[in-house]
């Protein structure tokens, strides 16, 4: 028989470069043998204005994942290697691996999650 | 110099086996040139008491990601190979690949998500 495993220790707070404070993971790749991906943040709604990061890269793909209980109610602004970008919950923005980049949320009604997705691999 | 690029268009509503209505899918494999995973899922704070699938398995590991605004303002139940277990936000239930399984809403404050991560790879 095949059995579930819960993480609730969560979130998992992580010092990650050019972060303006610890951030909270969800996901990390050492949990449940070994995962492709990482995941982090979460509630945005105290964030308008207030970016979470200054620009920074890494040599993985990021996508931001943003959702709220309306469509639109969230709306974020992501700079890519020079590049601004707005985009409207639910979206997703793909920031390729190595790339400068950073956002800041614009708009959050309450609800309102932003999401980086880290993905693993040579594709990205 | 590298660029961002959106998707604006979801969810991707999709037919999938043993789940009653069409899944809004956040992410799919073949997005910004193929990914591991897949996202689907979202509020569910609607669904408390209604589950949104039949005991259903597939060859992937799936994770759900339950996540609310305020810590324990969520609450899942979920089944995995006639075993049942109960999750609380934010946390993050591993379902192996192959298992007999489904979710059910116990509690769900406004704003409540449950994402279901679906992994590929050997590992899982």
């Amino acid at each position: 028989m095949l059995r579930a495993s819960v993480r609730a220790d969560l979130p998992v707070l992580r010092t990650v470069d050019g972060h303006h404070a610890e951030v909270p993971f969800l996901l990390t790749a050492d949990m449940f043998g070994g995962l492709p991906i990482e995941v982090a943040g979460g509630d945005i709604s105290d964030k308008v204005g207030k970016p979470v990061a200054e620009l920074h890269r890494h040599e993985v793909a990021e996508l931001y994942l943003l959702v709220s209980p309306s469509p639109g109610g969230a709306r974020i602004e992501v700079t890519v290697d020079g590049a601004t970008i707005e985009a409207s919950s639910p979206s997703v923005v793909h920031v390729p691996a190595g790339a400068l980049h950073r956002f800041v949320t614009l708009e959050a009604e309450p609800g309102s999650c932003c999401f980086g997705i880290l993905i693993a691999g040579p594709l990205h």
